[in-house]
């Protein structure tokens, strides 16, 4: 079961709840996120159904789910959620690009890579400081020095950060830099850091697993959200498949599918789905399409010398052409591109939209 | 080798093409489609260059292909392919839609299906006489009978029809009623069968196989090319995964990873892939925003009774928004559709955009 | 349901039944194979219950089946079926070798690759006279002339001969010189080609799709047991996924997941799977282990040399270690070894077993 | 490059080499394991080949690695490594079986499921006090607690113990406990909990990720070895495929390939590849006839009582049945079994073999 709460419901009412439901012999866990309180429920259903929990202060809906998660379930009849990182926000009514290079590498290249996601329309930098690498013996990003980086980007250009956290034992030091925690896809089912992420009070990016089925996905976002933290986005990246011609196989489908099963924002990652660079902009523009609410794209000053996943990266000169799919699939849907993308509606682009 | 004969070439040009090659003790394939005529070679490379083929008659270009499958092969810096099927595009300026049920049940049934799709903007009927079902218990098609109701809507709608041929033995009856012949899933690499539609002198819509990589799949097209027909249209209708949540996956890459390695149009079937109508809309969407040439979607009257796959299959009541939704993505990416779909131009749906 | 008749029931028994069932509404199958013959039953279960088939002569037991294919079904309780191949039997108490080459090439050729298949404990030949081949400009088999061939072969060495047909129009020229027809991974749901050997009058060495679920491979093998064949061999021959170390992933778990499942017996294809030589013989013996009825191996005189799959032949030099896995592995097993393998249970070979 | 000490080289002579290889702008990795220390190179393949390290103290052979890999790469010509646990050898001479419940629930459970083990012919048991779950809602395991008791079962009954470390915060915590340390399916590439296990001075059980290629597996136990650890045992246990009849695929070829690539030794887990209790006894004997250094599975003494994954755990009923076929498919390839399996060569169960 699941209780949703009222936007004017205090803290108090959901400690209450939680007192009510312990004392018939259930488990209640409180999961906040910025638009959307829900408390979840574990316990004999017939006897919570008997408590009146719908009588309880700061209830507006009780709903059963059949689904094995629940925080992160939609309630049939309400909207999905809106997560808002830093102010920006990631949700239904809008397309939002996060972008930025796979890896902090020095000042410089990040901040030139900053300056072309936001030329992109970026909302969001993303950037790596530290670099989950199937070698040893690859680059295993800079630590708490690209963290510093990116800190400085932030405060020159404007955009808030989203990186990635390996370890529990550096999810409070990137959370003291970061605007958002990434967990990347070898991490899906790291129980432990999805339950730290839970608690360190930032929005997760929760990238799936490429091996995970889509239950097994929401029920990750679960993890994070029973210690408490509802401000998850999950991130379609591509699955594992037998097809060669591209890195990942994007499941496209998961966009809409996730969409009925949960109230979490759910973006693709078209890079690191193809491991191509001229897939990126189709993909974009396929992934708005079928209603993603972001995109987040690898950008880099200069690919060819990119330390890690350069094939896959824009550079430059791809910037125009990815704004403009962005923000005219995210205009064919009807929604707004919080980063302020090139392509949308001056009357002067009007034409970009049947070239 | 492949060489490409330009528009005004005559058969007596690549006649003498191939007569020129068996000299040099060589092989050459000639493949004629609708807007151009390829001669494929095979030999030795170093004897083929030495005899001066580009100096024949009719010769446009002569291009070394690197890939093992070469008629089908897109030669840089050329367009990539229109087939005509009576008369309706399929190719780079268009987006066409392909609706219909997927088996023909009764003329009613048929007519009321085609009649729905040439509201949602078809620009040719699919319904399938021959069925290749995994249960030999379960429906098989009417069979001719099933021809011939086909050829009936199509007098009364005036919509060209797309059928699936099973077998070698089938190959000249299908041909004789159908405007274009369907390969399935199944028998992408039926080899002797793809042969057969190869010489029957009708265009072909070639379904990717759901085990098939991408170059197992243009190799099969290259089979169908290599007995003289290049009126093949490729159809991405979904791989076998892991992923339970949808039938099977869409692989929305394969379409620019094809148009990139293949002068052959490319379609999309959101029905196949998902198995879910809800998911058709939304994948319809995509498809086309990733440049896909078209769709083909299951559609029937009353699809709680089909005898076929209901539970993919649109209804009447799904028709104005299947409409939109591909008439608008067009428009976004610049092509018209040659079926006349509702969503395209006019300044009074401008607000669709939004919605 | 399905209706499994004694021993010693005439085909007149079996019509009355399939005469009763259809005066109740039903419909009935009889399929025959070497040991047994069941009935396979499509109609009201209440009503057909009623009709008292279990007091029919004839009649040893009358089951339902709760799965989708029933003529291949295991009814519990009942042993697992044997099919003989001119006199050469593969089921539950014996595992036998069918060997030779992937393509017929020359009378020579199959001639020293039969000899070797004989030397390496071979009950059976295999030999290819039409290849399915990924592209058309690959060797396709000598056709006729290669079934001439391998029936040659097969006088001289005594060796019974299996052999691959592609094409419905071709399935009458096969059984004419064919001891048992071959339906290969790509034509697993060609269902016509599936009718057509199902009347044919020889055992079927029907091979799993490479996406075909195990369900969906029995039901494959239905279709061939509805049309009154039930002498099928199932062969697991690797599936596809992901891993790229071998060429198809044996899915070796299949053997004892079929042999619950239905009574037809299975053989293993380590040769395809692989698609290495130096695997073959190590999942020969694991194949055995698991509980195969068999093992179809490519053998070539000379490996570097041939035509189609070099790299996964076995050459002569290999053939003393593949018939001690197999004779010690059917020891282990505690089954017979129908070519007579060298490795089984002379005294002095005692010690093969530790090395 | 690789250098391979010889068996009387001293740490002395290793950290010469280090200093050597530094020396020439090179980095060098020592990794030991208890019957091998290898150096691994990285740097400038020309200048390293200069430096003379074939002359060194202590160096056995220098070796060039094509793979990626190159601590744990398998030098041609070399032995493959035995791992100790505890004294219980996991290589090339033996069949080692681990198993026991896959939670630690109880003191008894644990202590009646090592008695299980123990009869089955057992040299470890395996129990899990950190347990990783889809589901935050499932039994997480007993943690320390369970530490405990499998510490305390040990005392009784004499087997060293395997247990799982899900977070890089509790290596040292179980290593205080464990015998050997076991990470999962789920962490086969989160690398930080990767190289903390191979500082942590305990053997390493490394599961395959169900997702992983063989040369990712390979480079994820590279993570290991280079922090100085290389005592590691491989364990395949099935990788994500369509097929849903087994809740994985087991890859049994995969044995035999990463023997040819790697020194390390590698054992099958039949319980978690298919899930199924009745599939576990064939499954096994197929692992030992490929050539597996060994066996772990689940035991329990009321797996329908079991808190985690009781359908595929095996009860004190089937201990017979895997004890003789392990025994039986050990002689078979002729190596021991270190745990006393009861089917193994005494006159009187020579009849055994053929049971």
């Amino acid at each position: 079961m699941l209780v949703v709460m009222s936007g004017d419901a205090t803290q108090a009412d959901a400690r209450e709840i939680v007192a009510l439901v312990e004392s018939a012999g259930g488990e209640a866990f409180v999961s906040r996120g910025g638009n959307r309180t829900v408390v979840g429920l574990v316990g004999e259903a017939e006897r919570l159904d008997a408590i009146g929990l719908h009588r309880m202060r700061g209830v507006e809906r009780v709903a059963r789910t059949s689904e094995r998660y629940r925080l992160v379930s939609r309630v049939p009849g309400t909207d999905r959620s809106v997560v808002e990182v830093a102010g920006v926000p990631i949700g239904p009514g809008t397309v939002t690009l996060i972008a930025g290079p796979c890896a902090v590498e020095t000042p410089e290249q990040t901040l030139e890579a900053a300056r072309l996601a936001r030329a992109a329309g970026a909302g969001l930098l993303r950037g790596g400081a530290y670099k989950p690498r199937t070698s040893p013996y690859a680059f295993q990003g800079l630590g708490e020095r690209g963290l510093r980086i990116l800190a400085d980007v932030r405060e020159e250009t404007g955009l808030p950060v989203v990186t990635e956290v390996l370890s529990v034992c550096d999810v409070e030091t990137v959370a003291g830099y970061a605007d958002m925690l990434q967990i990347g896809t070898r991490n899906m089912q790291n129980f432990p850091l999805l339950q730290a992420v839970g608690e360190a009070g930032r929005p997760v990016l929760l990238k799936r697993g490429m091996h995970a089925t889509v239950e097994e996905w929401l029920m990750a976002a679960e993890y994070i959200a029973q210690r408490g933290n509802l401000d998850i986005v999950l991130c379609e990246r591509g699955i594992r498949t037998f097809e060669t011609a591209t890195r990942n196989t994007l499941d496209i489908s998961a966009v809409p599918v996730v969409q009925r099963l949960s109230q979490l924002p759910v973006i693709v990652d078209p890079s690191h789905s193809a491991g191509r660079r001229d897939l990126v902009v189709p993909l974009s523009r396929a992934a708005v399409a079928a209603g993603a609410d972001g995109v987040i794209a690898d950008l880099h000053p200069r690919p060819e010398a990119a330390l890690c996943d350069g094939p896959q990266a824009l550079s430059g000169e791809d910037v125009p052409e990815l704004a403009r799919a962005i923000g005219d699939a995210a205009r064919l849907m009807g929604r707004r591109t919080p980063g302020g993308l090139a392509g949308r509606g001056t009357p002067g682009d009007r034409r970009l939209v049947a070239v």
